[in-house]
């Protein structure tokens, strides 16, 4: 997508090692009227998978999730990472590796949002190696949902994400996708 | 606001010790369409201070601090709970007591983006003690920002934030106002 891609250009900044920091409009200040378009897309592009809830995980999924969530319509569900005193005893819990931590973080979704038979759409601020990703079709599949979609802002495809989803069989989307950082350059796919 | 009030006496749940439990529609489940209308309204009532930015503290604080934005035209920054890799070695940092966590946590903003001068509006989920959102306010007086008005959808009038946070002199605003949760009820002050 133009829009995100050139606001990638111009705001993002290659920090070295794969690490893209899009901190001005994605990761900590938010540009609400980029994130609107970007939902609006997603939700064009996802509209006929029959989704009925969207799956994010905390932090950064939430504001892309919320923006696709309000153009289909659909409730969204952002697994968290600590579990709140709100919560049940009983929880859907899995571990997944955090890039930024160093250390396996918890992703935890209660069993009163994500039910059985959910068709659950996931959707993420990046998709890189797809270890976030992975953990929340983890979540999904021990509720007993069904994963239809996979979408996400910005894929670092040199990351393998996109073949270590592949064996799920379901679309999989991304906005801005990015093959290569070698120096401080980035390079993006065509569309 | 009647929406709200209504959800909160639909799904809300009075957990005892003053704890209210809306996981399934702001803070594990998120309803995009009653935090459009909730953003609306908030947007509304702040629309003639002369906000420049929108401050909110991640998590919970995300969706209503967005939905805001996108009808005030504003950027959101969202203060991190844990500083991340993009972000430079000096940031603004502050720690507030954590209700859920029975201990402090750290509040970060990075400077490139709270500025001297800035004029910023608060919104946060809850306005309980007042003690994430005085943390908030201490982020951007470090960042010689200047705030100008609160914004929640939830107030626990009972709990005192509202007197904690009067000596600013701004303009204070919560969707709802819940006055008292003795028992199991959820009773709120007149509109």
């Amino acid at each position: 997508m133009q829009a995100l891609k050139q606001r990638i250009l111009r705001d993002g900044k290659n920090l070295g090692d794969g690490i893209l920091k899009v901190d001005g409009f994605i990761n900590h200040q938010v540009d609400p009227a980029l994130m609107d378009v970007c939902g609006m897309e997603l939700a064009r592009r996802f509209q006929n998978v029959g989704a009925t809830k969207i799956l994010t995980a905390e932090i950064s999924g939430i504001a892309p999730a919320l923006t696709t969530a309000r153009n289909l319509w659909l409730p969204v569900v952002y697994a968290r990472k600590n579990k709140p005193i709100t919560m049940p005893d009983q929880v859907f819990l899995t571990l997944t590796p955090s890039h930024t931590k160093g250390r396996e973080v918890e992703l935890i979704v209660s069993p009163e949002y994500l039910a059985g038979g959910e068709r659950v759409l996931i959707i993420d601020d990046f998709l890189a190696t797809g270890a976030t990703i992975l953990g929340l079709v983890r979540l999904a599949q021990s509720a007993g949902a069904i994963v239809v979609g996979i979408g996400a802002l910005i894929e670092k495809s040199f990351e393998g994400g996109r073949a270590a989803l592949a064996h799920l069989d379901v679309p999989i989307e991304s906005l801005a996708v990015i093959t290569s950082m070698e120096g401080d350059e980035i390079i993006f796919a065509d569309d």
